[in-house]
């Protein structure tokens, strides 16, 4: 599918690891997605030094704002990050003030929608308010049960279609091929390439399953 | 009430001034919650700085997981938190994922149950399989446009009662006074004090309602 972009979760637990992995594979990946436990551990720091090492490449903070949307919002996009998430179970107005405060900034939000139960009808929703883009997301915990965003991804492709929508959890080669009749946007892939022995080997057949 | 305890949510966007504030209030606290907005600015170094200074604190760190409960979890503890909180719209995978690593690490869960549509039901599950502490939590964006969590506290302690019940969101003195008849375990006060021109004396005015 010629639109499909791919974004890479690191959601490894160093800066250091990031910048070494960035290294071999960053001409092959769209988005830089700073993952949460990172986040967590070291705070955005990674985000600002991604964007000195690489001022091109688009980085996603993986905040999941589910409360102070504006303030939460800020200092995502103050440490330099183009993109932020913002989960879909949060209340409308912290989403509200999440997606102004992007616009300020020129910067873009990803709703979440990880564990909403009308994923279909609340995007029916944030759409009509101008929110960016939003996450077909089964949990890691979930998805290490062999659970898949495949199917709530089938259903929602019928009603919204592909762009704008990004799919995450668990995916790998082949659950991309399974895509291929209702693809994504976005194709979000965390532990098939940081955790593997050759990360750019792994890209590439990420990037070969995308095609 | 003789068994209330106050928790102070630090939300500033440093960790000097966390420190700070806590050198002139921390004899009055219970509970020290690190806020979310600094842990997404700087990592949890503030959690591991805290403990450093004063070893006997008990130190939340407000982590608001809502994916990879035991990776982010044991980031938590690993950093010193005595205890984190899990959102209780994650799934329930994740929050027993949660559970199982605090215990692994003497550690305590608080589930927020922010925007939960169900909190009542949401707490007799999460009873069942031993769960901590739970927060009934008006979101910060909400509690701007003047909602509380009152109501949803006065539902939740008929069935519930107050003990291991944590209550935020835009606390001050006169809502404290307003809980009297159905008092939670825990009050946490976050901008009354961490905004005030005079710290100390907010405190004692919260820790004179709470009496």
């Amino acid at each position: 599918n010629e639109t499909m972009r791919l974004q890479v979760a690191f959601d490894l637990l160093s800066l250091e690891e990031v910048l070494a992995l960035l290294e071999e594979v960053h001409d092959l990946v769209d988005i830089v997605e700073i993952g949460t436990p990172l986040i967590l551990k070291e705070g955005l720091k990674a985000v600002t030094k991604i964007k000195e090492c690489y001022p091109d490449q688009v980085v996603l903070a993986d905040l999941k704002i589910m409360d102070a949307g504006a303030l939460e919002a800020e200092i995502g996009f103050d440490a330099g990050a183009d993109m932020i998430t913002v989960l879909g179970l949060a209340s409308r107005t912290t989403k509200s003030a999440a997606k102004s405060t992007a616009e300020q900034h020129g910067g873009k939000i990803v709703v979440d929608l990880i564990n909403h139960p009308h994923p279909v009808q609340e995007w029916e929703e944030l759409r009509k308010i101008g929110m960016d883009f939003c996450c077909i997301h089964t949990a890691h915990d979930d998805a290490q049960q062999h659970n898949t965003p495949l199917e709530t991804l089938e259903n929602f492709h019928k009603v919204h279609g592909g762009s704008r929508v990004a799919v995450a959890g668990g995916v790998k080669p082949s659950l991309i091929r399974e895509m291929k009749s209702f693809p994504p946007e976005i194709v979000v892939v965390g532990s098939y390439i940081t955790g593997a022995e050759d990360a750019r080997e792994a890209v590439q057949k990420i990037r070969k399953a995308m095609d």
